[in-house]
């Protein structure tokens, strides 16, 4: 089932899309929510977020190029960092790039979307913990990071993390693939299985840390191939069977 | 004004603190509130942290010890760092040592709360942002960070961040000292012009990185004498016009 939040006439809907459109709901996504009688064609509305998020946690350096790197053991310490929900944008927003810089990172990453409270969860308790899945593009200025390792800066202006277009709920995570175009140039393509910490590992050992909650967003990490682009750039970040999640870049 | 939340009868409450006792109120503190006609004793209820914070922003390596080691300008790019609203406790709850280590490190703080939504504001307009004032124990795992420089989880365990007693809206912050005590033996006491970036820098510095919205804390740092303290320990951490955070640790 795909949820989607968006913007009709000023004001904001929830509904789930179905090939007759996008069917209406009310209430709350991760507990109960019933269909109202509206539908509406998804070219009548502008899609926003498919969800706000209560918190929002990245993880850096995830991927390898291919599966003979990668370690044996995923690391003691992931490197884990969080963003601010004031950077959310939907999909079709403009990406703002920050005065006194051209260019920034786009990093296209499956993210995982928390559905119940998870605290001291293990590995086989994560898919049970987890409400659905959606595209995200962790969008960084590394120019804006502390020479001590500090990723707070870089990671945090508003605008940089496009989310969307729908939070998927059916999906087998462990079997698609993370894409990115720019300007319709494949970037990245690569398949969950050069991921370094799994979806599993890393759940499993941020709820042994702090408690996760619904709305939790874990951005999972981004293939190689990400890279700075610069004004007037779209990119084009995709999984399959979620959707494209499509965003151009704008000077400040 | 003095703000408070509390528990009473297994019911969360709002209340402003008097000379008569816990003044309740029902609304928004940071909107419209009106008191109710409920008054009660600070001895029969249990304070709660004083708000729920959208957001926390925490800033690293803030005070010098002396006023000669203070730098001319701020750094170009600040150690801005975010703590997880789910680490977030109240006054006298317990602190909890994470499983495998055994000791932890307080960092009593001055906390800003922010009142209205902030956007590329300047210093001249930071104090009219900000709604008022707490007090706050940015309790930090060393063990647990990143040897590459990343904080994140030894900054994110649940009970990580007490905050209280109270949200003192008319503190003059440029005239308090930070202090804190380990069982009764002062560990810290530093007048705000040892601190580096001001809350004036720092606040308009974050409101050009990120929007920032009412409910969002932001921990300004801790003085000289910040240290690890285990099992069974007491920490008060005290700004003289809002009040006294004290919590005790516990092994998890």
């Amino acid at each position: 089932m795909k949820f989607s939040r968006f913007l009709f006439q000023s004001d904001i809907h929830q509904g789930v899309v179905t090939d007759e459109g996008i069917k209406e709901i009310e209430g709350d996504i991760f507990d109960r929510w019933t269909y109202t009688d509206r539908t509406f064609k998804e070219g009548d509305v502008q899609l926003l977020a498919p969800l706000v998020p209560n918190q929002i946690i990245g993880i850096g350096a995830n991927f390898v190029s291919k599966i003979e790197d990668k370690p044996d053991t995923p690391p003691d310490i992931p490197v884990f960092f969080f963003k601010p929900t004031s950077s959310v944008i939907g999909p079709e927003e403009a990406i703002i790039i920050p005065i006194d810089i051209n260019e920034v990172k786009f990093e296209s990453e499956l993210v995982v979307v928390i559905g119940k409270e998870a605290k001291n969860i293990t590995k086989d308790q994560v898919l049970d913990h987890i409400f659905g899945y959606t595209v995200g593009n962790d969008v960084t200025a590394p120019q804006y990071f502390h020479e001590d390792g500090h990723w707070m800066v870089g990671k945090s202006f508003d605008t940089f993390t496009p989310l969307g277009p729908y939070v998927e709920t059916e999906l087998d995570p462990l079997n698609v693939s993370v894409e990115a175009r720019v300007d319709q140039v494949e970037k990245q393509n690569s398949p969950l299985d050069l991921m370094i910490v799994s979806i599993q590992d890393m759940v499993s050992y941020l709820s042994n840390v702090m408690t996760l909650k619904k709305g939790d967003v874990i951005m999972t990490g981004s293939p190689v191939g990400a890279g700075m682009v610069a004004e007037g750039t779209t990119v084009e970040c995709e999984i399959k069977d979620i959707g494209t999640l499509k965003n151009t870049l704008v000077k400040a």
